[in-house]
């Protein structure tokens, strides 16, 4: 359904992200999900910090994660989003990380994010607007 | 289902654990989760650095975790193993974490592990016998 | 010099914050030093989270850490505060880590704080009142 | 005396890097000038898990980190190596933290390095061949 993702975003792996295994620690990757769609807020001029401020607050509800391929010390990676859904107050976002050595796929998320304001759950126009073209 | 835990492991917020909405980090449930099965390993007699050091890897296939209610600085909780499953060969442990000064089920997930020994899946007996009862 | 510590916490590796290494990383004895240091402050009615929502804070000026032997996954180990200086407007930490298996000490640490009231440089009578007795 | 520095490395604020204070957590700082000098091996062909299978481990034997201006969500910043020193068996690194927005220097360090080969103190050449230009 996705032919493209709607947005990527280059990293690479820090020595401290791994652990005794060698490989990255998979909360980790709950880590990189986040900073890439950290990034494609702001690239949509919304900053996480800045609506947290204004008592905005996206929070993640629920995470699936698939470990696929593990990641090491120094790999370059791309973390994406690939399709960004709507369900009543939920945002769901599909993500992926790919590395880039052999173009494997490491690991698969959806994560499912509702929108707080001033502390209750609610419908945030802000975002709808910044995102409709996406659903 | 699960009349009581099999596991259960107190720990503490620490503040540094927290980002700048003034709540746990959701990465840092992840760790949580981790910690209360290593030390749910430990208990067994299976030490994770002691059998990566002998060539056995356990290496976890997909997270699904839910949150409920944010866990803040300081607060008290407890991070359970519920109940443990074994499906093929993989391990799936059902946790989850309530915050004690209320009893409220912060979160919960469902944990699929599976074991490498000396990088390629295996059957590692060593678990079996550890688990069988839980089964 | 110092006779005895003024405040002992007892911690555990956890696994995740060993490296490739196998060894807990550098930066995370910074976070153990941090973890004793809250609470120490919250055994004196100081909670790090509602003095910053007060518009106080603590914030580190310079950290010395010293690391003589390494932490492994899942070691016990004590954080201490063996000692507490004021000069001027900044408090100095004397902190040590120490192995619970074999009373090694790891690392020591000399941390400098300030108060910050509001954004700015501040002298909070609220820590001079509550550290009075260890000066 | 350092005219110029002799490596720099560009980063950029995580959120979840950020404390419930809104600021990067100060043991952060430490794993970004990590991240740096990591950076600088590689340039010279020095891969740290590499290294580390081989048996040789680069080990920190102490920082010393001063704290100037707080980093912040999404904050762009340069990670620097000004230079390097040799102290007997010991490599001293001199590094420094710049904010781009207001080219502030928003932290400094002094690194101390040690080598261990299979363990033991030693004196790698290895290092020696690829940093002697820079002594």
């Amino acid at each position: 359904m996705n032919k493209k993702t709607i947005h990527e975003y280059n990293m690479k792996v820090r020595d401290y992200e791994c652990d005794a295994q060698g490989i990255v620690n998979n909360a980790n990757y709950q880590h990189y999900y986040e900073v890439a769609r950290h990034e494609f807020l702001e690239q949509h001029n919304l900053n996480f910090y800045e609506l947290h401020e204004q008592g905005i607050d996206a929070v993640v509800i629920s995470v699936y994660i698939r470990y696929k391929h593990s990641l090491r010390g120094s790999d370059d990676f791309i973390c994406t989003i690939d399709s960004l859904e709507k369900e009543g107050i939920r945002y769901i976002f599909n993500q992926k990380i790919i590395r880039l050595k052999d173009n494997k796929i490491c690991s698969t998320a959806k994560i499912e994010i509702a929108c707080m304001i001033n502390g209750k759950v609610g419908k945030p126009e802000i975002f709808d607007e910044a995102f409709a073209k996406y659903f």
